[in-house]
Order: C-alpha cells, then sequence, then structure tokens
C-alpha cells in the first residue's frame, strides 16, 4: 500500500534534501529510518519537491510503497525514534496508488525568512537571510506584483536546472513583516532550482534602493540569468510544503509553521 | 573607561556562559574577540546572569574597562568580526565606573519558549522545550501567581546555587501561546540556578493535569528541592536580559527579541 508522510527538518546539517554518496541528506535519513522500522534492507521515497543545502522543510511530502500496514500513529512514532533530532515525520496517511507526492501536487508553498538589523544574525543564525539596510515594502510589493501569472522564468533559473521548462505560474507572493523579521510567501505551481533565492535578491535589491520596483519586470523579459541579483542565502528559505487536491485529505501545515516569524 | 555590551547568543554549541578551562563558553569566546580587537593579552568581563549549556542569550549585558576609546559602533562591528556565528554583539554604550553589570541590574527578565505538539521538535531542535500533551492555561496561571511577591525559592533551587540567599521576588509572569507555542515570560529581582527550570517543570505537572494548580503554594511552602518536580530541559530558556535605572540609558530589547514566537 502506498503511504505518504509530512516532514519537518532543519537544513543546517545536511546536504540538502536529494539521496548523495554521503549520506548526509534528509531523504538518507528518512529512508533508513523507514528501512530500520521495516527491517527491511531499503526503502524508496519520492518527495514533492527537494531542497537544496541548508533550507529547512515545514511540511515536505513523500510517498513510498510498504509492504505492511501499521497505524497511522505507528508510521510517526517508530519512523521518528530512527531520525535525528533536527528531523521529524508529522504525520502519515494511507492514500490511493494514483498519488504521487511530486506529480499530484497541484502548486508549491515557500517562505522566506529575512532579518533586518544593523548587527547580523546570532540566535537565529543558519534560520534567516540578512539585511543591514532597511527596506521598502510598497516598492518590493510593486516588483513582486510584475511576477504574478504565468512566465518564462529563465532569469531566475540556476544553471543546473533540470526543470522540463522555464514556463511556472506564479500564484502568490505576500510580504509581511513582524518586528525585525520580514517574511516573503510564495505559491507557484513549481519552482525552478534556485528560483526564489534569485527573486529575494532581485526584491532586496529593490526594496533598499539598489534598483528600481520597474527593474525586476526588465529582468523577468531578459530571460537571462546574468540580468538578475546575485542569488541570496539558503538559511531564510523554508519548503511550507506542497498543495494537493482536498480529496487526498492531507494536512496542509505542521505545528513547525507556528515558528516562523 | 567602561564599556557595556549587549549580547545575543544561540547557547546549543557552548558549556553555558561561564570561562571555564575547555574554552567552549560565551564567556571565553566574547573575551577572546574583545582582545583580539583590542591587541592585548586578555580582557575581563563581568555579566548580567550567566546562563546554563545550552540556554540562549537575547539581550545579556556586560561591562569591562577598555583602556581606550572607540566609538560605539567600533565595539559592536569589530568585536562580531571576531565572534562565532551564533554570538554577536547588538550594541554598546561607555558607561559611568558606577555601573555593573550584576549589581546595577534592579531585575532580570526570562523566557521559556515550549512546543505542544504529539510529535517532537525538529526545525526547532534545542530551541524549545516540548510537551505531548495539551496544557490547562487556567491552572498554569492560577499556579504562576502563588509565585509573585517575596519569597523563598528554596524548593526551586538547585543543589550548587552559589546565591547568598534563597529569598528573592518574582515581579510578574505572563503565559501566552500563539499556535503551537506557548511563551512563559518572568521578571525577578534576580534567579536562583536553576529556578526557571524548576518552576517550568511544575508549571507543566499542572498544566497538564498532573498535579492541582494549589500544589504550586505546597510546593514554594516546603522549602525543600524534592518536593518540586524535576528540572525542565534548558532548550526552551532564553534569557532576555537585565533591567537597570533608565538613567544608565541601555537598550533593554534587541531584534533578536523578534525571533520568539
Amino acid at each position: 500500500m502506498r503511504i505518504a508522510l509530512g516532514v519537518s527538518y532543519h537544513g543546517g546539517a545536511y546536504d540538502g534534501w536529494q539521496s548523495q554518496p554521503s549520506g548526509r541528506t534528509v531523504q538518507d535519513h528518512l529512508e533508513k529510518a523507514l528501512a530500520a522500522l521495516l527491517a527491511v534492507p531499503e526503502v524508496h521515497t519520492l518527495c514533492a519537491g527537494r531542497t537544496d543545502a541548508g533550507v529547512h522543510g515545514l511540511n515536505q511530502v513523500v510517498h513510498f510503497d510498504s509492504p505492511v500496514a501499521r497505524p497511522e500513529n505507528a508510521w510517526v512514532r517508530g519512523t521518528n525514534s530512527f531520525l535525528p533530532p533536527d528531523i521529524a515525520v508529522q504525520w502519515a496517511r494511507e492514500v490511493p496508488d494514483r498519488f504521487h507526492a511530486r506529480a499530484s501536487a497541484r502548486s508549491r508553498r515557500y517562505a522566506y525568512v529575512l532579518l533586518e538589523s544593523p548587527v547580523r544574525p546570532s540566535i537565529d543564525q543558519g534560520q534567516v537571510g540578512w539585511v543591514f539596510r532597511p527596506l521598502d515594502i510598497e516598492a518590493m510589493q510593486q516588483a513582486a506584483r510584475t511576477l504574478l501569472g504565468e512566465h518564462d522564468f529563465t532569469s531566475f533559473r540556476a544553471s543546473q536546472c533540470q526543470a522540463h521548462t522555464p514556463v511556472k505560474e506564479m500564484l502568490r507572493i505576500d510580504i509581511a513583516r513582524r518586528g525585525a523579521y520580514w517574511r516573503f510567501e510564495f505559491e507557484a505551481t513549481a519552482f525552478l532550482h534556485h528560483m526564489i533565492r534569485n527573486i529575494m535578491g532581485c526584491l532586496i535589491y529593490i526594496g533598499s534602493g539598489n534598483r528600481p520596483a520597474a527593474w525586476m519586470a526588465e529582468v523577468l523579459a531578459a530571460r537571462d540569468r546574468d540580468a538578475a541579483a546575485p542569488t541570496f542565502s539558503p538559511d531564510g528559505l523554508y519548503f511550507l510544503g506542497p498543495v494537493y487536491d482536498e480529496a487526498f485529505g492531507l494536512p496542509v501545515r505542521t505545528p513547525a509553521f507556528d515558528w516562523l516569524p
């Protein structure tokens, strides 16, 4: 039977999501934990969205096929007992065989958390991006609106990106502030490799007055990676998770969401 | 001249605040950074409140006597360039010689952040305490009121505590919730060693229904460490900092405060 899991993790100690020969990835730890729980040599999982080294996950979703049935609660507690303390399965559901963690996702959500302070991060080191100059929210919101809808996002695409097409639909960009922390929330059908970190670089150029808001449209139209700002730090990037058809009945939030400012 | 610094740090990687032969304490790193900045063999700092291993600081205050004058901004940036990424000086002020980081403090403030979730921490590992059972806020608030005012807090005192007297005045205990996270805020003239972690253990016993709210008064009256609950985890404990006479003009908040739920 097919099982879906929601997983939260702090990306700081790992070489990203996707399995590597090093074995130091979140997928490697999760698959080892599932194999230990099931007492089988290996388990293969497939995720909704691969995250880079240093990027965090709040509701990453994976699916795998299990030879045995377990109560949902047993999947959660049993797997967590084999996982490192900064990775935890938040929920488990039995899903129909047609469910596919990547292909069934209608959209994905990410948040970027940014500290605006004259002093660099400390308590929150590795968990936030940092700007020391005050940001102009209206300029950033105006620039963000340029990105809504279906576009060729080549200008924000890493050279090693493996997506079939650079055309994606940006559904929502929300920008909010709580005290010294900015929170940028993105929802799109899918994201190219480094797309949010590249958009963040441009939004920060605009927010800090290095470029006018209208520059975002120029960058987008250029379809050229060299037109955009440098890729911003992974530290403040959180994969909030995929959105599926409600019929699958999968949670879209975990308690970990409330950790973010 | 005497200089006061406000310091924020993530306590996870350190053997607490106070200097140790290991050299792996926050004080050791701060003093090494100051010595490097001043190009002198050593600098001695004195802090407002020593924190244990794993406990975090948002506005720890220290003072030291400097042979040379620097612009306030130079103390901040210069020291930070020699500090590890999870420790940062937030502000610097020249203060009169009568200022003493510990003796001048009229009160101290701490926060305890607690995740209430069926699943253990992950993204926030090392930064929060954890309870899996729902907590009753009214029972905890009633118990907390018992502790307000001047009391002999022996029941909440670690055996290795070096305070001259167990009598302290609790000025304020606030309990609030944001989503899955509880935030307990304490202000007292001073705190005994492990006092908040011991009080947290008791509040959680009461909040989860293990003991009635009235039990807190019994524990307090017993003046016996064995009467209280076990010492709770250091992970969710944050030293918010000392409060001085306003005449000193020292900041009581740093941007790091906004990181907490």
